[in-house]
Formats: C-alpha cells, sequence, structure tokens
C-alpha cells in the first residue's frame, strides 16, 4: 500500500482495454472524485474477467484498506496484476491489508518488491528540486535521506513490452505542492514520451495503471515546466528500466526515426518488429530487416533518402545511406551490439524525431510465456 | 524457370512495401504489357536495396532467360528471395539459367525445390475441373498423369508470416482457356481470401509476388464462378501450407472472428499476438491473452456476449462465455492442443467472419532469425 498521510491532488492514466478489470473501473471512479490517499495493489492475480464477483472483491478490497487506514473507500485507489479469470482469495488480501497497515513507513523498498511479478529488479526514479540528475537503480542518491520537493516513482513492467504489453503499473509520489498545476494534462503528456513510446496506442493491458499522489506536504513549489520537466524524467527512467526488464531481455533497444508523415508508426513498426528484435538478440547488424520494417509501416519516404546509424558501446556505425548498404565491418558492428544498450536511428528526411523504447527478443521470452500456465 | 509454349493471359499481386527490389519493378512492367510467357527465380539473394547495379542485374537476368529460351526479355518475369544488401553473383545466374533452360520439362519439381530458402517442405496445390478435391503434398492425386484443365500452384513461404512475412512466391500456372476472364480481379480476391490472411494488408517483405499465367493448352473453358473457385482453393491450400512450415513452427492456427465492427482487425490482432502464439507452442488454453488481444484491437465489444472455442484433434472447447471463463479442464484441452492444427474460434456477437491463418511461435522462431547473419 501506498499511503499519504494529508489530502491529495491526483491524476491517473489507465487501460483503455476493452477487456479491463474491475480495479481499473473502480480506481477510474476515485480518480474522478478527486478523493485519493491511498492505493493498494496485489501482485499474482489481476482479478479480471472475474464477472460480478470481480467487482465485489475489489470493493471489498478498498473497503478493508480503508478500515485499516482509518479512510473512506472513496479515498482507496486498487490495482491488480496476474493472471486473469480466477477470482481473488480475499482471505489473503485481508491478511495482506492488515500487515501493510501495520508496517507502513517510509522506506519505499517493500512496496516496490511486492508488486513485482515476472520482473527481475526493482523499477524505481527519484528527481528533486534544483537537481538536473535523475536518480534510479543504476545511479543510486548519495545520501540515505532526501531533501524535500521530491518526485519519486516506483514500477513494475515485464512482458514483451511491445507489442503485446503485460500488465504496466507505475506509482508517482511528490512532495510538491502541485496548486495551480494541470496535473492530469502533465501526467498524460510525460506518458505519451515514456511509458506510450514502449508501446501501441490503445495497445494496453487488462489492468494497466499509472497514478500520481501530490501532497504538498514538503511545501515548495515550482514552475509548470520545472514540475513537468521533473515529471517526465522519472516516467522515462522508469519506461526505459521496464524495457531493459522486458521478459527474457538481454538489452534495452531505442528506436529514433527522424522524418516527415508519421515517423513514430514507423517507429513502432521497427520497435516491435520480431525479426528485428530476434536480431537485436543475436548481435546481428541486420539493416535490411529494419529498412523493411520502416518499408511496410505505411508511410511513404524514398529509399535514397534513407540513412541508418546504429549506436552501442560509445560507437557509432553507418549502416545505410542513399538506397544502398555502407561497407561496414559486421563483425565490429556485431561486437558492439552486445551491449545493454542498443540505438537505432533511422533519418527517413526532415521532419518530426519520434523515439521508441523496446527489447531484444530471445528463448528467454519464448521459455517464459510457453511455459507460463494459466 | 516456369516457362509457356504459348502465350498466356497473366495476373499478379506485388509487394506494397516502399523497399523493395528491381525485380518488383521488372515484373511489373512485364505484366502491364500483357506479354508474360516465362518465369526466372533465383534463391538465396533477394538483389534488393543493391542500386542501379541491382536494375542492371534483374535486366541481365531476363535478357538472358530471353536468349536461351528464344523469348523476348519483356517476356520474362523475374524473382528473387534471399538476403538483402548484396548484389547478385551474375556468373551465377547465367549458369543457372542455361542450366535450367536446358532441363526444362513438365514436372514441378525442380522448380518448388529451386525456390525454396529456410523452407521445410515443398508446397504445391492443384484443382481440376469438375472435382472438388485439392491435392497437395498431404493429399497427392491419385495418378501420375492429370486430365486437361488444372489449376497448379507453387510456392515458397517461411518467415514468421504474420506480422513479418519473410518473402512469399507464389506461381500458378493453368492450361484452362480464361478468354473473357478477369483474371486480374480474381487473382486479387483469392489472394484477400488466402496470402492476405496470413499477414496485414501491406505488411509485405520486400519482394513478395504472386503470379498467375493462363495459357489455354487445354482448350478447356470453365464459367467465371468454377475457375475463381479453383483458383481460390488453390491460393487456400498453399497460405495454409505456408502457415503451417513458418520458421519453427509446430502448429497451423486458424483464427476465426465473428462480430460486427471489424472483425478482420480483431482476427489479424490475435494472430499477430506473441503472448497468444507463445501459448499456442506451449498448448497453453490460455483465453486470457486471446480476449486480451482481442480488447486492445481497437474493435469495441461487450465482453458479456463473448464466446470463445477452441478446435483441435475434433474435440471442441468452450473455454469463455457471457465475460467469464468456463470450468473446462485445462489438461484435456492442453493435450489436443498439441495437435498440428488448431482452430481458435471467437464470437464477439451478431456480423461477419473473419478468418486468419498463422502459426505458432517458439524456440524455433528465435534460433533461426537471431542465428541467421546478412
Amino acid at each position: 500500500m501506498i499511503v499519504s498521510d494529508r489530502p491529495t491532488v491526483s491524476a491517473g492514466v489507465l487501460t483503455q482495454n476493452v477487456i479491463h478489470a474491475a480495479c481499473v473501473d473502480y480506481t477510474r471512479q476515485v480518480l474522478a472524485s478527486g478523493g485519493l490517499r491511498a492505493v493498494v495493489v496485489n501482485s499474482g492475480n489481476a482479478n479480471c474477467c472475474t464477472g460480478e464477483q470481480g467487482v465485489i472483491d475489489t470493493q471489498k478490497t478498498a473497503a478493508l484498506a480503508a478500515q485499516h487506514l482509518k479512510l473512506e473507500a472513496g479515498q482507496i485507489g486498487v490495482a491488480s496484476t496476474g493472471v486473469i479469470g480466477h477470482t481473488l482469495d480475499m482471505a489473503k488480501v485481508e491478511t495482506g491489508v492488515i500487515e501493510a497497515s501495520q508496517k507502513l513507513k517510509a522506506d519505499p523498498r517493500p512496496f516496490m518488491d511486492a508488486i513485482l511479478t515476472t520482473d527481475l529488479v526493482e523499477k524505481w526514479a527519484a528527481s528533486e528540486v534544483g537537481n538536473d540528475t535523475v536518480y534510479s537503480p543504476a545511479h543510486p542518491h548519495p545520501t540515505e535521506s532526501s531533501p524535500n520537493g521530491v518526485i519519486y516513482g516506483v514500477a513494475k513492467g515485464s512482458g514483451m513490452i511491445a507489442p503485446n504489453m503485460a500488465t504496466m503499473l507505475g506509482f508517482i509520489t511528490t512532495d510538491l505542492d502541485v496548486t495551480g498545476l494541470d496535473l492530469q494534462a502533465m501526467l498524460k503528456r510525460a506518458a505519451d514520451q515514456s511509458f506510450n513510446c514502449m508501446t501501441v496506442d490503445g495497445d494496453t493491458s487488462t489492468n494497466d495503471m499509472l497514478l500520481v499522489l501530490a501532497n504538498g506536504a514538503s511545501g515548495v513549489k515550482v514552475s509548470a515546466e520545472e514540475f513537468e520537466a521533473m515529471l517526465t524524467d522519472v516516467c522515462v527512467s522508469l519506461a526505459k528500466q521496464i524495457a531493459r526488464d522486458g521478459e527474457g531481455a538481454t538489452k534495452l533497444v531505442e528506436v529514433i526515426v527522424r522524418g516527415s508523415g508519421d515517423p513514430v508508426k514507423v517507429a513502432r513498426t521497427i520497435g516491435e518488429s520480431p525479426l528485428v528484435k530476434t536480431a537485436m538478440f543475436g548481435c546481428d547488424p541486420n539493416w535490411g530487416r529494419i529498412l523493411a520494417a520502416a518499408g511496410r509501416s505505411g508511410v511513404p519516404f524514398a529509399p535514397v533518402d534513407t540513412k541508418l546509424v546504429v549506436r552501442a558501446r560509445d560507437e557509432e556505425f553507418l549502416l545505410f545511406q542513399a538506397g544502398e548498404p555502407t561497407d561496414f565491418d559486421p563483425k565490429r558492428v556485431s561486437a558492439a551490439l552486445k551491449s545493454d544498450h542498443v540505438v537505432i536511428d533511422l533519418t527517413l528526411g526532415e521532419g518530426e524525431v519520434a523515439k521508441v523504447y523496446t527489447c531484444d527478443f530471445g528463448y528467454g521470452y519464448v521459455r517464459i510465456n510457453a511455459e507460463y500456465h494459466t
């Protein structure tokens, strides 16, 4: 559970999937009322496709949390992740709610551990006022205690991310004063530049949820620009952590596409191509698969204006230009592609820049998803 | 090479990919001229992204074939399949053209073998006038010699088919008299009900090509309805053979969706979902992944009107109805899913029926595509 000791300003981005869990509808209502004070999350069971019982169990979960936190059920957001089609074991939920409410403390680690499913690592990101560094597991904060004025996010992800996002949950808290800011609009824009770059519009799982709770406890207020930049930084860091920890993934793949028309569509087509993703797993500089994915995206471009660069391990390789491959050294590129972070940078001409985060696609993905039984 | 000993009526469906080989443009021109008499195909090298040299080599290939077949270069269709970005070894092409032109015979087997790449098996289908049976490798013709009035097709496929079709080549010949028939329109409709059900509109590789050559040698003429039915039967049989032989595939998966709105879009979203395809590989009756894929397809439907059936090994299992899973026996369904042909049948309400052919998705796909180097 995440609990604020005072009222919050809240916002949320929730799944648009026709098939979704009762907790999605419930939490959407709580957000609409403006009274969100706490979030209760269970993992292992998504409580989705569970009919009327699923609705009752979500309400019961919120009521139990409210009872033990001395709040109202209408102030509790509910999130679930796990297998679908099984009703919740409410005895377990009750035990969990009681235990969690007794152990509440400032340390976010027990929460970020508790929400994981097939994730291999914890995911968190923090941005503090007046400091450009975004802290994360790879760049931990130098001191135990944070100053006032922090945006702190935790997430769980996994699944292949794109094109079939497994349930993604993200919870962002801040002690900044957001009075007068349009938190919902900011969260939507931040999600569009981060979590929504991992996937296709509307291509969300049954239980996806991203919530932000701002309680102003620090009394610190920053400009709208600064707040939105901090919020976006936290979301982008979490999205990259999720992509890098995709099921069976060995690397984070950033796809950048420049061009007129619809570069987002091109970047997504490349980022979702199993042929590109298996080539990345195999450290294969297979520019042909990248070009062919771009070519079938439905976005027109002239092959002769096309330039393809990959970056990995501080090296940059020009693979394709003016309609033909360059005479790059495949062995040297392949060695660099062993990196856990690869950037595919495709220019189709002048125009906008789009970015998509994805991961490679190997035996691990098949193992996890073929041997995972409902 | 395929050669007709007399003029033909021809038609073709060729890739729409922005990135495509010179042979695609060349063959499109030959089709437009109406003079197609022969097709020369090479496998192992797609001659794509090879710039001006690629165009010259395609023309040279056609000229070589014309010279040795005593035809004009403008009567020769050219098709290529294989790696992209490498220029053709024209010495090899010349040797091949000379050898093939000396060995021409009625037996289609050497041709259907020669065009394969990662395909594991030959693919052919035949339909003869006055006989409803569609012959194929699984149902060979009882006699060596066919009567007059046959539509005979061969194909190569492989790749994951959807969503990233590797090069698909299909060549259909017939000795039927097609005078007065709109062969191009019939081929397009037949392709839409077969090859295009394996993939997304426009989602074609750099070298895809489906050609039909009708030379009327039998003097037999059938009604437009009968001809189109025979042509469609041959295309559907070839498409199923291609899907079943997808890289690393262990089974053919037929996805049928009934409903208003856009059932084709729903069927494609399910058929392309790596989570559904890995579940099929794992023989896992994971109805949740099928429903979740339908739910994120962008097509609205009411979960309560939804019914999901799977069929395999002459058994039929109702997995989901009225918003909730049924109490099916997962072990029994899983045993049936070991079949090499599984039908996923999803009803979202009243309406049209759409069908998509795909395959499962296992370790073999990753092995072939991660370890395949350019």
